[in-house]
């Protein structure tokens, strides 16, 4: 809670579409980039552009712009991406699935490096390249090495079963995919990845929408 | 923009978190909660979830706690999720597959009724429940009733055409999964949802945690 006040929350969550726009640019041999493009880019004020850039520790040359790779290694080295993160993913369904498949991940140093399910048919498959291990062998197969990130995608229902399972092995950072607030030891940062949560903010603004439609006749 | 800055974003997002809880509760029995044990479940202080709630605009009523059924009306209102939200889902892929399977939008009035691709392999495949369509009938299909929201699930590559394509058809809300910004005329909403933005903040958290380690020897 207290990292969450002194975080600026919607500025980090806007670092990746920045790093992906910026990676793009450089692949088409672009050197430098304005805030107002970056801007119009990400359908912001411009000011806003320049105070999260401004988070990232980079001087700024506004009159010619940043350098693109100056801005890249800036805003991986703010998200710590510049280290490899290594991860265990619990639930191979779909939403498991995507994530492994997600393309974007591999720029970022987030390795997912093995895929656990209690489900026989999924056990022994695999998925863009990775095998699907038994749930029950996971303490086995972490015996030398924790991940350092336990990515939860499992149901509801089970996702504290989990959480307890990979926090007794000594996992300390937790993304959680499933729609229920984990309970943890304080030593165990999560991640809550609620999806529905941006249903909730597109229902607002249509709810806002109705209102004011019905105040302009 | 505007209206983002009027939202109180983090809080909206947390609006599921406290439904679903709420609508557990109420399934358990239990009549009524108090701020305390639903920030205790949030892992947020009690201030916060006060605040949140009293956007709602329910009364308060500290000693005795909120009456859980009243609660969820009044944050079901405030969502605007009162009223059925029609969807169509563009990109049949794992994570399209995933939210299709996503067990809490029917209780949030948020109905996929289409699902459209353009992989041969996939159209005409069922994925609960639903038939997955070829993306050249869009047109046709939408001729009668055009739904409230398309879902962007397609690669990051596709996602500007399948926005144009939708846009054109009169769809005014996109909910988009991609990872780029869409670039749409003024009337329309677009919510992005960065999954990326989650590492982005797992990774700025454990940078924190390697920082006061060091600091701390």
């Amino acid at each position: 809670m207290r990292r969450d006040k002194i975080m600026n929350t919607p500025a980090i969550r806007r670092m990746p579409t920045y790093l992906h726009k910026l990676l793009k640019m450089q692949s088409e041999g672009k050197v430098s980039v304005s805030s107002t493009e970056l801007a119009e880019y990400m359908n912001i004020e411009t000011i806003v552009v320049r105070k999260d850039i401004a988070l990232t520790g980079i001087s700024g040359q506004r009159r010619v712009g940043y350098d693109i790779g100056e801005l890249i290694r800036y805003i991986i080295q703010f998200l710590g991406w510049q280290e490899n993160i290594s991860a265990t993913l619990i639930g191979a369904g779909s939403l498991g699935s995507a994530l492994l498949g997600y393309e974007d991940f591999s720029h970022y140093g987030f390795k997912i490096e093995s895929v656990f399910d209690s489900d026989p048919e999924k056990i022994g498959t695999v998925i863009h390249h990775r095998e699907v291990y038994d749930i029950r062998t996971m303490a086995e197969r972490f015996s030398d090495f924790i991940p350092a990130v336990a990515v939860i995608c499992v149901s509801n229902t089970a996702a504290q079963t989990v959480a307890d399972q990979v926090v007794q092995l000594g996992v300390k950072y937790i993304w959680n995919f499933a729609n229920v607030a984990l309970q943890v030891p304080s030593d165990v940062v999560i991640q809550r990845e609620v999806i529905a949560g941006g249903l909730a903010l597109l229902g607002v603004r249509m709810k806002m929408d109705r209102l004011n439609n019905i105040a302009d006749k």
